[in-house]
């Protein structure tokens, strides 16, 4: 199994692959699995390697940087679980789901704690032996509110934040604190169906199949870059209530796989998209 | 096999099954298969029966009259081929799956010709022997090409309009006269991606799913009823162009499985959704 | 919301329909939705309604037995919570997931307890408050393990037993207990990869999509009717182990939609298949 | 756009990598992308890469030849339209959404010939210019048959013969002369329902979903490498002609995919199953 992840991201000129290579096999490294991609519209490159083997990585860092473009980003990490805090509000299905996977050692992350604006989800937590923080939103400015989260937060030392169904916009100041870090799971097929209970909405227009889309969040509501989607076809017989249950299959597993992407060191975010590996 | 389709669309009352079924077994009808939906929210009741026999439409149809609400539309129509015109542009998949399925004995209609504002698609069509009207948008404002439109059209005689990527945007004008009767496939899972170019839009998106959508057209671009939908899964190494090449399966399909609902009378329109039995 | 669920069996003939509107008519009963289907080629008649009010079931079901045909099997059921009993080994997935539902009120049954023939899930369990019975399966005869499993099980009045990745074979006696009583969760595509390990066959024949299917127990191996499949696309690139894991999101929404159809009775079997309305 | 295709198949070691990036950079070649592939279980590296630029492909193979194991298979390719004869019965559906694609430029392969056992198809292939030839097997032995047919083909410089819903089995002695040639496409989800009329035996066995596979044909049938597959959703008011039916779609759409694989040289077959880039 390989225990460090290399990833570059850097304008794209011709030998890049052989450079790379180069200095990896002077360095007597294996390279379990390595994937690239030229985005040629936008002259950029993108390369990701699982290394095992010994490490000197800020030695490899500095050999490689010698050899790639100026612009390039190179980060080499040794494979740890991540340390995540997941944001919930009242629903229980996706939060439930990484309670579970987290338990069974399949969710590539330690939770540190759950966070809620509700007290609903306390008992759920706490027969996991999750930590559970209730900061109320009741009365609170959204500035306000989102001050109390950040005292909780503080307390740990968090690579993601896992928005579980968390109901509550989170404002610029917030998520400029955690770019790239804020994975939220949204109950529509984005673009389809932005904003306020996408289930009614998609019962309203009469839609034929309904989804969920996980996304890294930016300042844009609902609009950062997507990394997972997935959908299941619905009827007429369906009232937005049958929907949203329906959805809820969907939602946790799309949350799911995203994050298993996520936290597995697969994901480029560049113009607002994802390149996955 | 059967041989009649009854439809009934009324408010919602007690015993309306029975009423109807009443009216069917004293007149010796074998039902081969009934229907129904009630959308519980608007009191709306939908029935559609498939039956076989001799009947006198006219003496059924007078009866259910007398037994059902007086807001019933009641049609009960013989089971025959659909008379259908197929307007295209210049993409030749969808149209040509159309050609394909009416040569093979597989679409419920007989196409009385197709009608487009290019001349490309002409050779296609006249090798299938299907009679092929080349009517020049350029230089024409909407009015006048549509005027051109509907003298070739007056010609026949219509059941349905199928758009299999017509790329011209229909006038309310045009649009009233074919209410219900108009059938488009747009390139995008709708509501997402709505107007020009639906695959760029996606691409430069960055979704990891698209989709194409049949609809009945009214006068809101794209926002007629929803007939079919179906998607495919896309990846950051797909161009747009890529996303439209594979898209196009999508369209063909998801646009044939739409006329075969049409044609075969399983939809009712209701506040801009479709019911399909 | 519906109160009865009414389920027809029969012969088919001429006005079945009429007849039963009729007497729920004539007994002031309010349908919420009915569906039926023919079998035209068995000549089999299947009906279901959902039925709202106050009901005389005996009277209801006895002038239904004098207008059906003679071989008519007609329930009148109370809706009410399914009282189950939950199957399962080592794998926490399927028994989590319902745990979950459970304790979210989304489950349409409650669990009586939950029966293993390893001590894994214990915890899992009791963290819901759910009775768990540890049933070793070690050095036992499967005749004299079942026997110990039934002198549990018969202190349960029991509506359906569901085997939530249970991976023991059930015999034959065992089985004819609990006729469609039985519902399992495969980890394939079923028919494919019948028997042992499917994820290892699935790996080893190469196939580009994988599944999971929940089915009916009966007294063939993997053969009962099927109930419910879903799928996944897989490549080259994924172990079987790889397949597995991604298979366990699939297998679990799979398993939880097949109990949602079978908690609401909405499911008849007729020559190993499954009518669902 | 690329204008060759390097494939490398080779037992894995390490800075194989760099040994090949070394060789192209030395060349002033631009890869346009490479993947890789090693299967660790079997020990095996899999690489394949697009080159752009005027390449002298002797020296380039001779080159890495040097370089690489023993063992390598190493072929690199002028990226030019395959030469196909298509094998057809009669049904239309696959073999007109070739000859569609064909005329409209979106099959990377140039038709040679169609020849069926049939004459039914003669009419659709003449519409479309391409010559067709009627063998008849009606009286014959397989082997005779199939020496015809071969005295048919012997007359083409054949890259890859399809089989377009072709219903005879091909003998052992016939597929040796088209090793990783010959591509079906098989009604149904292998490795369920593998021989005859599978529609009917997916109908009695009450799937839920049915499905198509596209294939490499070796010498035991169906069960050749797959290429691709996909899936439909079907209930039980679907008699087994109306899954065929709605299978169709399914079988050309799995076909075309399959093709446009094979054709752009992005297939490794190895231990029976394909590598797929």
């Amino acid at each position: 199994m390989y225990k460090y992840v290399l990833k570059i991201k850097c304008s794209d000129s011709k030998g890049l692959i052989y450079k790379i290579s180069n200095v990896l096999y002077k360095n007597d490294l294996n390279i379990e699995k390595n994937s690239e991609y030229v985005d040629n519209e936008n002259k950029k490159f993108f390369f990701r390697a699982r290394l095992d083997g010994t490490i000197d990585t800020n030695k490899i860092k500095h050999e490689l940087q010698l050899e790639m473009p100026k612009d390039a980003k190179i980060t080499l990490t040794k494979k740890v679980k991540k340390q995540i805090v997941v944001l919930a509000t009242k629903e229980a299905h996706c939060l439930g789901d990484i309670l579970l996977k987290h338990d069974s050692g399949e969710l590539n992350a330690d939770i540190l704690c759950v966070m809620s604006n509700y007290d609903e989800l306390r008992t759920l937590c706490e027969r996991f032996g999750v930590t559970y923080h209730f900061v109320s939103s009741d009365n609170l400015e959204r500035t306000l509110h989102e001050k109390r989260v950040l005292e909780v937060l503080d307390n740990y030392n968090i690579d993601f934040l896992v928005l579980a169904k968390y109901m509550r916009i989170l404002s610029e100041d917030f998520v400029s604190r955690f770019e790239q870090k804020i994975i939220n799971i949204h109950h529509s097929f984005l673009p389809a169906f932005i904003g306020a209970n996408p289930y009614k909405q998609a019962h309203k227009r009469g839609v034929k199949i309904i989804g969920a889309t996980a996304h890294f969040v930016n300042n844009n509501l609902d609009e950062g870059p997507i990394i997972a989607q997935d959908v299941i076809g619905v009827n007429h017989e369906q009232s937005w209530r049958d929907m949203q249950k329906a959805g809820r299959n969907v939602e946790k597993t799309v949350l799911s796989n995203a994050l298993d992407l996520v936290f597995d060191d697969r994901i480029f975010v560049h113009l607002n998209k994802t390149i996955i590996f």
